[in-house]
């Protein structure tokens, strides 16, 4: 007898596993970026549940919010539990169709609308496509500058424009300096430049003079030795660069430039990308050229 | 006597001016990315207002949240208006503290928590800081895995990874490929590559090999000619680059290699970064690595 599974059993298996699953369901007239970013607060507050997540975004004809409807009954006929729908749609006749599904309805439209218009004493306009939609084309070349900017003040290659950066972040090689740059300009079109401290600023223990004329931009990042070393072998296994040691050393002389500046850190092993950005935001009060 | 307002005067129409506008607070005791995206989101829904914003995230202790009603109402008493509040704090006894501000208190979960905790039969854990923490580092990696694809791959450098590649953005200079490859890495971990569509495509009317070979994760920018010259003139005003003429040329022939191949596409014009990143998800069906 074969050890693997028969086909018909496997099948079975697979089916099983589907049925115990939840989808959730991700429903926007727009992209569904606040939908998934409000259900997704909202569901890590449950522990230990895996969901199947599925967006549709851009429903902005009846047909395709009937077209949702049966996707969400056909995702609750297959599985033994009601799926989830968080909606971000506007539009009244939308949300009235979508609202007859199978699913649990949340929608934040239901819920807030009201309240808002009757402290702003203005009727909504109901329009699809506002929220992170061009309807701010000077928004989107901040946007774009700001991620230029980024982009070109990448890893200390170009040190002549930092008059023109909000901030300019500092630490060694994989600290996390890049993305977090890229981040704080395609969210909120704030400048950012970065600065990789290497063996020229360790043997020294001093900052370039371009780096201390700007000293109240700077900002730190650092990271546990570990996580630094995991992170750099997966880059570059090999020589001196994601030993132990070489690891401690560098975060260590980080550190102590770090302290000598006065320049303001943040540890980020045990951040996302999206709280790095906020917690620089927060400690150095630079404005957000942009609010997504 | 001096043409300058006598500072009295001017510190009075400031006051005017403030006292009209109205003041938004985005509370977390996380990044408040997630009240920023429902804010918004809904306030875009009132046309012609303007707000003050206000983002005070980190709320994570009874200090802090005291500081905030203190924030709160100091803005209430200043402006003639109510302050409207977003908040998305999860620990009962800092939402309690909050909501005895003076402004209009919104809180997600106060309305959508109970409805889940009955859905999955389930208490939630009232534990801060889980959406855009640092929950999963696997989720952290694949965002930076796929940031560090999308920068080695910007601009048709290097073409030789397309293998590893989920969609493959093609387009004439400038009609939005970087920004969009970088967001499709930061927000959903998508491996985006992208190639720029210069002289060397136009003058053949095709397309290197080995693009050809991966023309199922081809996707197409496009974009208004106005626009375009506008954005390029931003960049380098003088020679041929931003010229009406060029800029017409580049995306007719640009056009015509789409409709040859067959490429799918969307036109950035009108379009948000977020938006064309959802419409090439929705278009080709990748799939998000990661859920921000």
């Amino acid at each position: 007898m074969s050890t693997e599974q028969p086909p018909v059993a496997a099948a079975a298996i697979q089916e099983l596993s589907h049925m115990s699953e939840r989808t959730v369901f991700f429903l926007s007239d727009q992209t569904g970026v606040t939908a998934e970013t409000l259900g997704h607060s909202l569901l890590t507050q449950f522990d230990g549940r895996h969901f199947r997540q599925v967006t549709l975004p851009f429903i902005d004809t009846v047909d395709k919010a009937h077209e949702a409807v049966r996707k969400i009954n056909s995702a609750a006929e297959s599985a033994a539990l009601r799926p989830i729908v968080f909606s971000t749609l506007v539009q009244d006749d939308f949300r009235a169709i979508v609202r007859n599904s199978d699913g649990l309805h949340l929608d934040i439209f239901d819920v807030f609308l009201e309240p808002l218009e009757n402290e702003l004493k203005q009727k909504s306009t109901h329009t699809a496509g506002r929220a992170h939609g061009m309807s701010d084309i000077e928004s989107y070349m901040k946007r774009i500058e700001a991620t230029n900017f980024a982009l070109a003040n990448d890893d200390g290659a170009i040190t002549r424009n930092y008059e023109m950066a909000d901030v300019i972040l500092v630490g060694v090689s994989r600290s996390g300096k890049t993305p977090t740059c890229l981040y704080l300009a395609l969210q909120y079109g704030v400048y950012a430049a970065n600065f990789p401290l290497t063996d020229e600023e360790f043997d020294s223990g001093t900052l370039p003079e371009i780096l201390v004329s700007q000293k109240s931009k700077l900002f730190g990042l650092t990271i546990a030795p570990t996580r630094l070393q995991q992170i750099r072998k997966e880059r570059r296994a090999l020589g001196r660069y994601a030993t132990a040691q070489q690891v401690r050393f560098e975060l260590r002389e980080a550190d102590k430039i770090f302290r000598k500046y006065g320049i303001p850190h943040v540890d980020t092993t045990e951040f996302s990308i999206e709280e790095i950005a906020s917690r620089i935001l927060d400690s150095t009060g630079v404005e957000r050229r942009v609010r997504p």
